[in-house]
């Protein structure tokens, strides 16, 4: 029996009015925004109103170091989530959303996968509930207040070399990479070098992502660096006095977005800050609403438990006031093999062996997370090819490392396939053993936070940073920013910053090659290798096949 | 008694759920889809499924060249809408949508004033339901997409230095306007000179407003010429094979969205193309789909009749196979005084004499009207300090012109203040009298149509354009463009091009300055004096004082 794909179980599903779903959850209905029939915003009054109430526990699911094989980290979220709804236990997901522009380079992709999926998946991939579009206003406005404030005399005194405040379009654009503005004459403007950068990597998503509410949201906008001045005192996004207007335009994107899984159980789909130059998380106000609404939620971080676990923690958990109650760490066979040294194209044969050589990755990311005082269970997203002996040797790895590893058969089978796995979590997460705390604090100095995270998660032996970025590091300290924690942008590949050196590597070294301070975020970009902001298209993009069918169906979208 | 503002009446509007509106024209609720609960689009489904019903009848609302003292053109295409159901005929609004970014700048607008409105209002001046968000996405896929094709091989051998697809963002960013992108080194492509109109500046926008469905839009869209080759042959966005990516990401963006009069009345509200060099009217599909759907359909078309009528009925009509059966002409004591030479500041006292002699930009407009072939009723839109000999000498004037004027006091009563203005509007629409045809046939060459608006509605002595625009002309000719319509690009303020030249001058000269092709949206576009398609922000813009206030509701926005 051949499996059908992703899309045609999405379009098979047999969605329930948004409606329904919110009342499952208690929502009434004029707190429900309908966009469309199976989307919805819950209204901020609604989440006003639930602050009194206890929260639920809350799961993150995340990964080893990805691999071409591919892991399942969002597939097994929304088969968690359908597994603990099917045992009888009231949970939601929380997920983040899709960019819009990368959809039309490489094709797009489900929200999940096989039958353990979120829908309306069309319109995740497109403009949503035009959350995105929201961010790129807001980000635009700025943009052109700031040119504005130069244009009309530059009151403030910005040194228009030191323009910090990048554009943003929510397309992959390489030829925007790089420009130069304001020309032609007089009426245009002061020329100047500027760039685009994808609508992801704004600074605006970070702080909506970020934000409990629409004052904190314009406060952190406000506190925005755009530029410096000629003696290189910041600017802020208050001097310009956007800070107000973007809020307005947020309004509605600061609202988290209802939608289901194929097995109707509810979602939130909600905000995707980048996970190199950003934290990589869904909204804080979609999970922490989403606690107050379910006994159990479910949620993800992105790339690798080095990169997205460890931001998840050490940003998102410390600045919200959360604490996981359990981690689930997505391993697959055929992950092990890959890291075990078998190619992509040899992955269906039984390989006992590599599997084993390739558990160290794993091993590594268990160690790591226990270091943050969470309970791990490991969840071996199974694949049809994977035999017993593969599964066995997975498992008995895991056990050595005092943890435990459930084969989770959600993508088959849906929840049926991941009750296993729910019931080990939820009797793990009610159990209450979870002791979390961030793996450094607030006080020690911004080069010390670094080093913890290279020595600790990463294994490195040192962290090179020239004399200008240890420099930097302690001027932002002495401005009174030392308080921030850091966001390491690094390859999700590996431990250490060569993608190359996969497995468990130690005794190799962290290079820092800028810093940049998001001070509306509140976090210090630590870059270590080349970041990218703003993709491009290949030479053959998939927008050059997405149509509508006859039928009106979109293809070619994934 | 101090009179409301507008947005205080709007605030106090006693909205109906949007499915209330919808079923009251028939519209079941799974084809309603809604955008909260004061919005939503009606199914593409929906639509083809009422081909077979007959049409009601369309009355164009157009006005008299604007005056600073303002018309109210909105305010009276909404009072009508209104003023006809109060009289028991079931009737619809069909009106354009704002653009986001120029709300930014100067105060936003209502939709239409005083207790004639179209709400939500705050939704319809920030992000509606995202149509422009999803013009400006399509868009900017064309412009990566083409910069992508160069970048990797240029296969179709295109020019950079002939690129004629330029970008868009819906921001009023002046710094835009003239960039150079694609700077930065071999991975960013190949720089040339490029820069940024409004979104509504768009060729998308127009063609979204003029395609019948989605099989139309596509062709249309593949018809844009985005550059030229070095031996000057054009280069389709069909080429570049973005066409059908475009198409998918217009799909919600072309359903019509229904929301509602401050008397609960429907009204469509769906597209906004610039009116100086597109053509300014809302889109076909809202137009026609309200004609099945209502007995009357009031509808408005950009700037004064010269500019806004004459392209509705020689584009928009002609395109669509549109005939309307009535034309309101809109007229004010107050702008009738200040084209007989009274400042504002005046406007308040009593003058017989200078609204007689401010009289004869209307009696031209009456005139123009009517060689299209339609019955033309004046509606003078009352204004509290106007004198009753004021109005008087304005009907006096019409009736010399044989025609009719009637007092509509909408702004201040609502439906109650146009009930006689609507119940001769239906009269004369349901009198079938219309004989309606565009004032050129698609057959005579593209300058004799720029001769024939030139000196049959501008009444202009010549057309002036040098060797250049009219080799051009011909070129299009040859390469078969030559049915196409001339979209007009001059002042609003006047009949001439020369701003300063109000009233009805005679013995002018029509300057063409520069001609472009429109070939998806299927237009000449004929570019008389400077045009602006790339506004700035004012020293200080609106944003500045945009906010939330405490409970939530947006000041500074209007």
């Amino acid at each position: 029996m051949p499996f059908k794909t992703d899309i045609e179980i999405a379009r098979g599903a047999k969605k329930k009015p948004i409606q329904e779903i919110g009342a499952a959850l208690g929502i009434p209905d004029q707190h429900l925004l309908p966009y469309g029939h199976d989307k919805a915003k819950v209204s901020q009054g609604f989440i006003n109103s639930l602050q009194d109430r206890q929260n639920g526990k809350l799961i993150l699911v995340t990964a080893i170091n990805p691999t071409p094989a591919g892991e399942g980290k969002t597939t097994t979220t929304v088969g968690l989530g359908d597994g603990l709804n099917r045992i009888g236990k009231k949970a939601m997901i929380c997920i983040r959303e899709a960019s819009l522009g990368p959809n039309f380079g490489m094709k797009g992709g489900a929200a999940g996968g096989g039958h353990a999926q979120v829908v309306p998946m069309e319109d995740m991939n497109l403009h949503f509930t035009g959350d995105f579009h929201a961010i790129t206003s807001a980000h635009s406005l700025l943009s052109a207040m700031l040119d504005n404030h130069i244009y009309w005399g530059n009151e403030q005194g910005i040194d228009i070399r030191r323009v910090q405040w990048r554009r943003v379009v929510d397309m992959n654009d390489r030829s925007l990479r790089q420009i130069t503005s304001s020309l032609g004459g007089v009426s245009n403007g002061f020329p100047r070098e500027d760039g685009f950068d994808i609508t992801v990597a704004s600074e605006v998503m970070a702080i909506l992502c970020l934000s409990k509410n629409l004052s904190d949201l314009q406060q952190r906008l406000g506190d925005m660096i755009v530029a410096y001045r000629r003696d290189k005192s910041p600017v802020f996004c208050r001097d310009i006095k956007a800070d107000g207007a973007m809020t307005v335009l947020l309004k509605d994107a600061m609202q988290p977005n209802l939608v289901q899984t194929l097995e109707n159980n509810p979602a939130f789909v909600h905000g995707g800050p980048f996970a190199n130059i950003a934290h990589g998380c869904n909204s804080v106000i979609a999970t922490k609403t989403a606690l107050k609404l379910a006994d159990f939620v479910v949620t993800e971080a992105g790339f690798g438990a080095d990169l997205g676990a460890e931001k998840f923690m050490n940003i998102k958990c410390r600045k919200a006031g959360l604490a996981p109650d359990c981690v689930v760490l997505v391993a697959t066979v055929r992950a092990m093999k890959m890291n075990g040294g078998v190619s992509k194209a040899d992955l269906g044969a039984e390989n006992v062996a590599a599997v084993n050589a390739g558990c160290a990755n794993l091993g590594r990311h268990i160690e790591n997370l226990k270091s943050f005082g969470v309970p791990v269970v490991v969840a071996i997203n199974h694949f049809v090819t994977d035999t017993e002996a593969e599964v066995q040797a997975v498992k008995d790895f895991v056990a050595e490392q005092g943890a435990e590893a459930i084969l989770s058969r959600h993508w088959e089978l849906g929840s049926e396939g991941s009750a296993e796995l729910a019931a080990r979590v939820a009797e793990i997460a009610e159990a209450g053993e979870s002791q979390f705390a961030p793996i450094y604090p607030d006080d020690i100095s911004l080069f010390e936070k670094i080093e913890t995270i290279a020595k600790r998660i990463y294994r490195a032996d040192e962290v090179l940073a020239d004399k200008k970025v240890r420099d930097q590091l302690k001027l932002w300290e002495e401005q009174g920013y030392g308080h921030l924690p850091v966001c390491m942008a690094k390859t999700q590949y590996s431990f250490s910053t060569d993608p190359g050196l996969r497995g468990a590597p130690t005794g190799h070294s962290v290079p820092v090659r800028e810093v940049r301070l998001s001070a509306g975020a509140g976090f210090v970009v630590v870059v270590c290798g080349e970041i990218m902001t703003m993709p491009g298209l290949p030479r053959v993009p998939a927008a050059q096949s997405i149509c509508l069918n006859e039928d009106g169906e979109i293809e070619g979208l994934f």
